[in-house]
């Protein structure tokens, strides 16, 4: 089963069992998470059940395509589920038999591992799933996101795209991985690894992305001072500035220009951006009348049409 | 249909003839055709077959959610067929029968509607397909991209996701298609699309977007210069920056801050730079040996599996 395909079957996976399917975020994310479709969703009552891809980007894992497990952009699979069913670990379990994963043929252990973003002044009680020795997914239900208590709690299974595509298709490379009919994931990506190895360790303009820092920062509180009324808030473009501070720090981390003691204070900005920014959402939803809480669809066991 | 499924059906139906699957680009772009997986590759003598979704902002054709067929997001469904295959035009018809769309049932035209991005350095011939009046399809043979002639030709199939969908379930207003199971469109798009109007036209900071503009620009041409040996220039992050100037470009001009003149300018600017990062791209691909040509698979007109 390629790459692609893998994608294909978890989207079907989940929207058979009643997931609404988005599309990725327009700017750079080191996770789903970061999806206003995670982080905003996640707060307040109304239930949410969700998947999509997230093309990922973390600066600090580059190794310039040299390194066959790790790169400063993969791909997450992310599903949402508000609130969790309680069946959640079988459902798991069926979307990775989905991918022709037997679980009776494999070593498949739940290994807890609580999650923090002290960013996104989120965290979770969780566990790390690995498949033969590999981890190849997170188990999170988040506790707080931007720094509110999760009511109800969200249950959050991120997939590790590439390791399971190294596991179904048996590579102990991600560049001999097969994207689809005969390209190897080698041929889309590793040249791209290099390039922006090189960008982030060697070549960002310092300044520049300090700079942007500080403009995204004064963004997010200058358009969620615009308008006093909730719902004319501007929220998600808020949301957004945050979204690309949090990536010019990831920059800048990459590139050694943030010291060990800045770090928590950089950390610590940006955790007070995104506490802003969901107090203003969980007021403007509440001003809509938590409108999802009326139409809430059955999270069904059960398949159905979509 | 619901939207979702929409998006799953057309993946699929590509998939299996012969298409790669990618994802959407990480960063603001008005149209499919920005995604590199478009206009880098379609250069050079490379085949290529690929399928995604780009969710696309147009930040001048924002309504603050009152129109109920224009919005400054929305989602294309792009497919790039190098060298197009001569049945093109049979398998589009077969993609939306793969959606209940039967063409003996409608009233289905191509009307010739030539294609140009000035800010690309592209152009192409091409048509516009109307479904019982309403444009839902852009066919284009690229001529030019980045200033350079293609060889081969890309046939470029762009879907309006929006549009068929709105065909599909007999809906005069986006905001009233079900996206998926329970949820219509409106629930997902419509506080963003009141947000993001009131951003782009009201508040976006002129200066701010006018320097972020000129700072992409540098950024552009210092990244290019970095290195001497092509295969260690740095094509793919200096193609993000010229992406970012656009969507500057594109916000500015929402924001009515640049005047006719002007524009001439800012998109003279923005070619030069699609021009020099076009002959980069080129120029390392044929010192990598245009790798894909070696591993060409045949674009299958016959179903295969992926």
């Amino acid at each position: 089963m390629g790459f692609q395909k893998i994608i294909l079957s978890l989207s079907n996976f989940w929207a058979e069992r009643g997931c609404l399917l988005v599309q990725p975020y327009n700017s750079e994310v080191g996770a789903g998470t970061y999806n206003p479709a995670t982080f905003l969703r996640a707060l307040g009552p109304e239930p949410w059940n969700v998947a999509y891809v997230e093309p990922s980007r973390r600066p600090t894992d580059g190794r310039y395509g040299d390194n066959p497990n790790r790169f400063q952009q993969f791909h997450q699979f992310q599903v949402i589920l508000k609130p969790p069913p309680e069946n959640i670990q079988d459902l798991y379990l069926e979307s990775i038999q989905s991918l022709g994963i037997n679980p009776l043929d494999h070593d498949i252990r739940f290994l807890e591992d609580d999650w923090e973003s002290p960013t996104l002044g989120a965290w979770g009680l969780g566990w790390q799933v690995w498949l033969d020795g590999l981890e190849i997914t997170q188990f999170t239900y988040f506790q707080q996101v931007g720094g509110f208590d999760c009511r109800p709690v969200s249950g959050e299974i991120t997939y590790g795209l590439e390791r399971i595509a190294m596991a179904i298709q048996d590579k102990s490379s991600v560049y001999d991985v097969e994207w689809g009919p005969g390209i190897p994931y080698r041929e889309l990506v590793k040249q791209s690894e290099w390039e922006w190895s090189a960008y982030n360790f060697e070549y960002a303009d310092i300044d520049a992305h300090f700079k942007t820092f500080d403009h995204d920062e004064a963004e997010v509180k200058r358009l969620l001072s615009i308008a006093s009324e909730p719902r004319r808030k501007l929220v998600l473009p808020a949301y957004d500035f945050l979204v690309k501070a949090v990536h010019q720090f990831n920059v800048l981390e990459a590139r050694g220009a943030i010291s060990v003691t800045e770090r928590a204070r950089y950390v610590g900005r940006l955790r007070a951006l995104a506490r802003q920014v969901a107090a203003a959402y969980l007021e403007q939803r509440e001003t809509l009348g938590f409108p999802l809480c009326q139409k809430r669809p059955d999270f069904a066991t059960q398949k159905e049409d979509h």
